[in-house]
């Protein structure tokens, strides 16, 4: 293999390629990023596999002579990414010209200054990117894509034993795309409108996938794709595919009934508040500090006649903390408490500058949504107030 | 007591103070800021110290009951660096009135939307800040401070059992001042000329300072001091001073005789070499990514019929990288090693676009010198070569 190519090209795709390559890797192999030449096309891809999620990007380079190799990628990003803009060689050789087996293989770099030889394995022993074929693909619009990841992927859980809660349950539908994260405290819902109503599937399509591989998807499409650029998603029974310009992300699924959330949101409330988002949130963070040190509970208190709410919290050794803001407020008052840092992460992500706050008492579930622009809908569950 | 001042002059100066709070205090009183207010002068003081290194601050409030007390440093900086701009109200009281004793005190703090109740000591409890009496302050330019510390800090060792080698070395003249850090494997050594020789001393003065302590000078002077500032410093046995505006900084000082560095220093040299700075560190870095494979070495060869050098490095398991670059070189060809991050670290630290590397042999230290600009001498040891 040999190809020419500018350092600035093999550092992005392989700065993107190498999110996929694991630090720890469970396969010697797999701590390599997978270089494929092409002659005929003068067509370099990449490609990163950590056995769930993959990345494989291309780009333009003069390719002498076609091949196959698998390169450590922390290194090669290192020096690549080192390297001052110009050219760059790659081209690969039998370490031991007597045994010319993959064990003994070498990759050279050449830049205007400097060459780099690195131990590399052959491409025929890094495993093939899961393939999906004669399936239709289904088109998605990356803005709605992007949407609804960041509308969700915050509410998924962290705790790998919690299986599909760790990931985002897609629903992909003539003319919609809805997106839901719960970790069984809360849960968060996007709507969006996917105007290419070429879904390739007659009816609906449903799949759960990791949180880990969607924020790698989020990552890429923010930075690497136009507002109107479409993503093709291709989806065989275990395995996804996103498929956009020159990019391609697999991800096996999360296998498993996804909870019927929708049953979980109410749809008629007692109690209805209009809250301006920013301020909300400044106050939460301020009483945060003062929750921090003891149950990051934080108590709201409704005061209809005030047309205002207190949020107040107490924490006997070290002292306590109490904010105060205008609301629109029709319903009784009451007071109702909520873990902080679920309370701030969802009015985080709610898109507007406005926010309604609807519920019914004080431990049945609260819905939070934006006034105006995307469709969210974020749920908490209150918990109990010692003593009231 | 009971003051008001402004969100912004209680956060900025609150931030600067908490740099010396310790995080694992060793006496619980340690985990506080003091605040002092003097209704006479309508001036708060906010201090930090952890023992060893005190940051007081000042600003201006409006103080109408004057007092002390030792409030959690950590929860009042948060608190207060999360409000909004305006006027915030602090007022201690205890908070149980039949007890009015330091246990009991309860500092309450108000702005425009929320009010805020922490537990406090009384400000008697705080340790005194070091008082140096007597003795003539030494005025310093902040601009030959910042200079002097930036080029030696890094060579200090992190090793806290080797004691005066943790520190800065300062030595100051009638019109003077050097700066000196070895860490026993290099040596950094500024000079700077202090063009206020007010010196307040017959003779020289020489001290070693910890390099936490000047880490956190440079860092206040670098953010709140003007090119013009002078600094005054007084000196005590065990401790000193440095003051300027309305802030002042405290340190212990490091016991015990500090090496004779200038007689490491060669002062004729078979060898020397004109080199790009930049160039010749980003090379470096690029090696460094094989190097920190294996054993962190560097090797230099000259090559003066070429006028250029060579930088390599090889490790059997991984790869082998060489980086060649143009050089003015006097003197006969020599292969040299050196341990690849004291050298990055050097030439980071000089201050011009063209450096001087002077040698004798490749067993005897090597001198780094910039061209032109501040006058630093960057001494490192080489390593041997095996086999060669």
């Amino acid at each position: 293999m040999k190809l020419v190519c500018t350092q600035s090209d093999l550092s992005t795709n392989l700065s993107l390629t190498s999110r996929a390559v694991p630090s720890r890797p469970t396969h010697p192999v797999l701590a390599n990023v997978l270089l494929q030449a092409d002659a005929e096309t003068n067509q370099v891809s990449l490609t990163g596999f950590d056995l769930s999620l993959g990345i494989r990007t291309s780009l333009n380079a003069e390719v002498i002579q076609g091949g196959a190799i698998a390169i450590p990628a922390k290194l090669l990003n290192d020096i690549t990414s080192r390297l001052s803009e110009g050219e760059i060689t790659l081209e690969d050789e039998s370490a031991d010209s007597n045994t010319p087996s993959s064990e003994g293989l070498i990759v050279t770099l050449t830049s205007k200054s400097g060459r780099y030889q690195v131990r590399a394995m052959g491409g025929e022993e890094f495993p093939e990117l899961p393939l999906i074929e004669n399936t239709q693909a289904t088109q998605l619009q990356a803005t709605a894509l992007i949407e609804g990841l960041r509308g969700s992927l915050f509410a998924t859980s962290p705790d790998e034993t919690k299986q599909v809660l760790t990931g985002v349950h897609l629903t992909v539908d003539q003319d919609s795309l809805e997106f839901a994260a719960t970790d069984g405290h809360r849960l968060a819902v996007v709507q969006t409108t996917n105007e290419n109503p070429d879904t390739g599937y007659e009816g609906k399509l449903e799949v759960t996938l990791p949180a880990r591989t969607l924020r790698e998807l989020e990552r890429m499409l923010a930075h690497n794709s136009s507002q109107e650029e479409l993503v093709a998603l291709y989806f065989d029974q275990g395995q996804v595919v996103f498929e956009w310009q020159n990019q391609r992300l697999t991800s096996r699924t999360l296998e498993g009934p996804y909870p019927a959330y929708s049953m979980l949101i109410p749809r008629q409330f007692q109690r209805e508040l209009t809250l301006d988002r920013k301020q909300f949130l400044s106050a939460l963070e301020r009483i945060a500090v003062l929750a921090d040190q003891k149950n990051n509970i934080v108590k709201l208190s409704l005061d209809n006649a005030a047309q205002g709410i207190t949020l107040s919290c107490e924490s006997q050794d070290v002292g306590s903390a109490m904010e105060s803001m205008a609301a629109q407020i029709s319903g009784e008052d009451i007071d109702i408490a909520f873990n902080i840092k679920y309370l701030m992460e969802g009015i985080k992500a709610l898109p507007s500058s406005e926010i309604q706050m609807q519920l019914n008492t004080n431990l049945t579930p609260v819905i939070f949504t934006p006034l105006g622009g995307l469709k969210m809908t974020y749920l908490a569950m209150p918990v109990q107030l010692r003593g009231v």
